[in-house]
């Protein structure tokens, strides 16, 4: 017998306004966004939108793996968010994020992305196997 | 055996001003909304602000069912949201959205509204049975 | 067999400027929240904020259960959101809203709460065992 039903383990939501992220400093963003992260923002028609939108993205995943984000100490490169081949946010979890959200069993992070003119939010649901 | 137990398959967030949706264009209304949204809408305390919660409502699903809206060229009649018996809004989806579903698995969409004076907002989450 | 998994059986999101929330009036607050959450708005960097939050997390359990607040005369004090050992957000429900819970064979709520400097949003899941 399968059972590939999943389970819901958290959920977290976040928002900012798009002008409060400084995503025009570029030791913010080397700190906090990966390679491939910042290709994809800075491709948008919007990259401080697209920017934001992936910064309040990795605030919700921690809020839905249920760990705190340790504010400026946060590993926010460990949360990687990137479009899949359909164009859906995808996380994808590296080092200590990774560890943690397989200690808690978590398989999967659903991610959505929002913005306004003004404001980014971001929704994340961990869901185990 | 029998296995309720559903499965989350993706979530969507997304969210406007009020104002930046055209709700006094009789064009975009009956282009985007079905008869019986356009007639609970304007049933309502604040008919634009009603408007505008479906609006980012047929957004989101489309963001949680993993397909691109196409912008202005998507078929946003074909996700109909209304209330059930108790007042909870409801997706019920047709046509291309409905076939586009059903290819994914999607048995059932969930759906929350919420608007402010300004903003409207809406959060939508796919599940298989 | 042991089936562990869940079913998402609705979500709630809600929103709010955190100026609309009165949380400066001593009988607004004493009939809408718990002495534990009391405690702990107060002894928060913004009470204003905390307080708030709290306020829409409590609209988006009740939207996620499916029944209606009734508005200014719903128990919000029956649905108690306080941070867990960890920190995360945790509901407790009391009362009918328990009561009405359980009738709908809802076996557990999660709940994510954001503020900005002006705007708090939360978002709700409730799942069946």
């Amino acid at each position: 017998e399968v059972l590939s039903q999943n389970s819901v383990t958290g959920v977290g939501v976040d928002q900012e306004l798009i002008s409060a992220v400084p995503s025009h400093n570029p030791t913010f963003v080397a700190r906090n966004f990966t390679d491939s992260e910042i290709a994809y923002c800075q491709s948008q028609p919007s990259p401080s939108a697209s920017f934001a939108a992936r910064w309040v993205g990795k605030e919700a995943v921690f809020k839905a793996l249920g760990v705190s984000s340790k504010g400026a100490a946060a590993p926010m490169k460990e949360i990687e968010i990137l479009p899949d081949a359909a164009g859906v946010p995808t996380v994808i979890l590296h080092g200590d994020a990774k560890v943690a959200a397989e200690g808690k069993g978590v398989s999967k992070v659903h991610i959505s992305l929002s913005h306004s003119e003004t404001t980014a939010i971001a929704f994340a649901q961990a869901t185990s196997a």
